[in-house]
C-alpha cells in the first residue's frame, strides 16, 4: 500500500525526523509533542528488550524506541480512532515485526495482555486531574490531558502489573505532582531511580518531569542534571538538538 | 564581656558577613557550610515568626534568620559542647532576647517544647544513614553528618510536633533521598510544596536539595529554578553573591 492509501481525510503525514519515520496525525485530535520525544530519549533500554507504552496515541514514543533498538514494543491506546491510525503508521513505516498496537483501557490491562513479562514500561499519560484547566471538547483530546478514564494511579497499577522483577517504568509528567508521583511509585515497588526535570531554559521552573522506576530495587534517586529545551539565544539546546541528529 | 571572654581554647571566631555577626567555631568540629546559609535564604518567614530550628549546631541558621527578621528563634542541639557554644555565639552577637539554644535531643522535643506553636521549623539534619561513608572518628561531627542520633523520621516527627497549623517546615538533605523526604512528609501532614535543588554549576547533577513542607497545605509542589553555586567561569553565581551582599 501507498502513503495515500493509509490517509484518511483530514489526517496528515508527519516527519518523526529519524531513520525516515513518518506519523500519521490529524491536526484535531491529539498531536504527540515533546513530552513524548523526551520520554523516548530518557528512557533506558537495551537492545531487544521488551516495552509497553501505556496511552500510546499516535505510537510516537514506541517509533522512537523500536528506530533506537527496542525488541518489541506494545502500545496500549483507549481511543479506537488513534488506535487505528497508529495501525496505519506501523503499516507505512513497516514496523509491524516490532511494533503492535492494542486498542484497550489499561485499567484492564489484565484482561489483555500477561503479567510481568514487560523489561520496560513507558506512558505519556494524561497530566490533570479532572477539575483543573479546561477540558477539551474533543473527547480524545481530553482522554490523552486530562484524567478523564486513567488516574496516575492506574498508570503506576498497570505498568506494576506488566513490568519484570527489575525491569523499569519510566514517565514523563508535571513537577507539580513530583511528590505524588514518586510516593506512589514507591508504594507501588516501582522505587524511583532516576529524576530529570525539563526547563524551557536553564535558569527558569522545570515544565515537566521525567522519571524512571525500577521494580525492586532500594530506595536512592539519582536527580540527573537539568535538561534545557531552548538555550538563551532562543535556539534548540545541544543534546535537544542531538535527538534529532 | 569582650570575645577572648567567650572563646575557650581552640575555637576561632567567624564572620558570617551580614549585619556584622560572628560565630564561634572549632576547627576540629562540625563547622557549618553552605548547606546552612542556603537553608536560611530558602526558607520563607514573615517578620515576627517562631522559628525553631532542630541540630542548631553552631547556630547559623538561627544567626541568619534572626539578622533577617525572624521573631525569636529556638535551637536545640544534643551536643552539650556545641550547644554551650552556639550559647556564647548569641551572647557575643548580642541576641539573647532574639534567639536561645536549648541543649536536648529533639526525639524527646515534647518533654522540651510545647506542640504546634511554632511559625517556621527549619532543620539543616544528618544526611547519611549509618553504614553508608566514614563515619568521623569526633562523636560530634559523626552526630551531624550521620544519622547517628537523630534519623530522616525523627526530623520530620519533631518538626510536626512544633509546627502550627499552615506553618512550615524547610530542610536541607540530600537529592538521593528526595523520594523518601517528600513521602515522608507528606504522611506526616507536612505536605512537600516547595522544591529548590542545588548545582555546583548549572549543567551538574544536584548536590542539594531545599525542601519545604506546609502543615495541612493540599498536594501540589512548586519545583523553583535551579541553583548554580558557581558560574562557569568558578566565581560564586549571582544569587549566592547576593546573600552576602
Amino acid at each position: 500500500m501507498g502513503e495515500a492509501d493509509l490517509l484518511l481525510p483530514g489526517e496528515r503525514l508527519d516527519d518523526l525526523l529519524i531513520q525516515g519515520l513518518k506519523i500519521i496525525q490529524h491536526p484535531r485530535e491529539f498531536c504527540f509533542s515533546l513530552d513524548a520525544v523526551l520520554l523516548a530519549h530518557f528512557a533506558f533500554f537495551r537492545p531487544g528488550w521488551r516495552v509497553a507504552d501505556l496511552g500510546s496515541g499516535t505510537g510516537v514514543i514506541g517509533f522512537l524506541l523500536a528506530a533506537r533498538g527496542a525488541g518489541y514494543v506494545t502500545g496500549l491506546e483507549i481511543s479506537p480512532y488513534m488506535a487505528d491510525m497508529a495501525k496505519r503508521s506501523i503499516l507505512l513505516n513497516k514496523l509491524a515485526a516490532k511494533m503492535q498496537v492494542i486498542q484497550g483501557d489499561f485499567r484492564k490491562v489484565n484482561q489483555l495482555l500477561p503479567a510481568g513479562e514487560w523489561d520496560l514500561v513507558v506512558s505519556n499519560p494524561p497530566y490533570r486531574p479532572l477539575g483543573k484547566g479546561a477540558v477539551s471538547p474533543n473527547d480524545r483530546v481530553a482522554l490523552a490531558r486530562h484524567e478523564v478514564a486513567a488516574n496516575l494511579d492506574d498508570v503506576i497499577q498497570a505498568a506494576r502489573y506488566l513490568v519484570k522483577y527489575r525491569g523499569r517504568f519510566a514517565m514523563v509528567h508535571l513537577p507539580e505532582r513530583m511528590a505524588e508521583i514518586l510516593q506512589k511509585m514507591s508504594a507501588a515497588g516501582l522505587e524511583p531511580k532516576r529524576v530529570r526535570l525539563i526547563h524551557p531554559v536553564l535558569h527558569k521552573k522545570p515544565a515537566m518531569l521525567l522519571v524512571e522506576g525500577i521494580r525492586g530495587a532500594r530506595p536512592g534517586v539519582d536527580v540527573m542534571p537539568p535538561l534545557a529545551v531552548y538555550t538563551a539565544a532562543g535556539d534548540y539546546s545541544k543534546e535537544i538538538k542531538s535527538y534529532y541528529a
